[in-house]
């Protein structure tokens, strides 16, 4: 059986990675989303093993010292990091999976696994994504002024990315970024086998 | 407007490229496909302009003097080559120009052009290559085991390729090759203009 694709996507808050991911879960089959340990503690209606597996500094710091974690940062005093036996099993059944996570540990991720693809989604433009931000509804217009200025940021190293996927409607983007692994899977260096194997054939004519 | 993009596609002979390449521009508009030059006879039932543009030696040489070719060969005192000015026009329109050429070409458009994208199509088993020349009918057997045998050369450099397609349906395998197509469209590359004016805009507030 031909193993996963690992798939790393990022982007600016607000860009909609959220949305396209769940459609993606529910449309196609084949895919299996990584859910991120954390210390923090979780929020009003966010469940363990869902949005996160919550757990303890001892407990995380154990995944650390034991190699299960993938990459891991610290953020405000919280743990984040990315369980290395999901990722691995589930690749190794023939699933892509994919990771949301930042531009910091999305490097972490390319320098352990070369043939991971990493795709950065961003709107079409900083005015939509102030809009998209502002129409959330949940933060203040200083929250939002924060998290615009916290952009800039996020976008640091998207150059070693391999696509980037303009989301200016969510169907059309969930849709591309579902060709975008399909193509992942055509690259040459996973079909080399079977070019070797109709040479090794036609030496034998 | 968008650059078109610049896809060379190759393969085994036998593999489906000529049916794939047909199905390709009859099914989506923004396909063109370069035409070769050659200085060979055409053959019963080949018109100039569509099969090749047949043209003298002296034509031939001329065209390679001025720089007008953007890769030639000479195989069994025939030249072959590509004219340069239909692939940048129709790049620089828009559209994605296709070069159906083998390998030994696909490198030198490489060198030129560093983001052609670069396909090699293959049948599923060496097997399934010779029943398709078998099947064609064209040929005598022995005429067959040449082409098998030459095969092999056929795919000597096909790691530099950056995807191979496996062409065990037409119609998967074109649809196949225009998502390939359509995900080179969104190389990170291609898009960093969106994200440097996100970044200064975002500066401004």
């Amino acid at each position: 059986m031909e193993q996963g694709q690992l798939v790393v996507v990022s982007g600016f808050s607000g860009a909609g990675k959220g949305t396209i991911m769940k459609n993606l879960i529910s449309k196609y089959p084949n895919y299996a989303l990584s859910v991120s340990a954390t210390t923090r503690k979780p929020r009003e209606g966010e469940v363990d093993g869902v949005a996160y597996h919550f757990m303890s500094n001892d407990q995380f710091e154990e995944m650390i010292a034991h190699g299960e974690l993938i990459e891991y940062a610290k953020y405000v005093n919280h743990y984040y990091g990315t369980p290395r036996k999901f990722v691995e099993e589930k690749i190794r059944q023939g699933k892509d999976v994919i990771l949301e996570i930042e531009i910091q540990g999305a490097m972490k991720i390319r320098a352990q696994y070369p043939d991971a693809l990493l795709v950065f989604i961003t709107p079409p433009s900083a005015e939509e994504l102030r809009n998209r931000l502002i129409h959330r509804g949940t933060e203040s217009l200083d929250v939002i002024n924060q998290r615009l200025k916290r952009a800039i940021e996020e976008s640091e190293g998207v150059e070693a990315y391999d696509y980037i996927l303009i989301n200016d409607d969510i169907d059309t983007c969930t849709e591309k970024l579902h060709n975008l692994i399909r193509a992942a899977h055509q690259r040459t260096a996973m079909h080399m086998d079977i070019i070797e194997s109709i040479r090794e054939d036609l030496r034998r004519i």
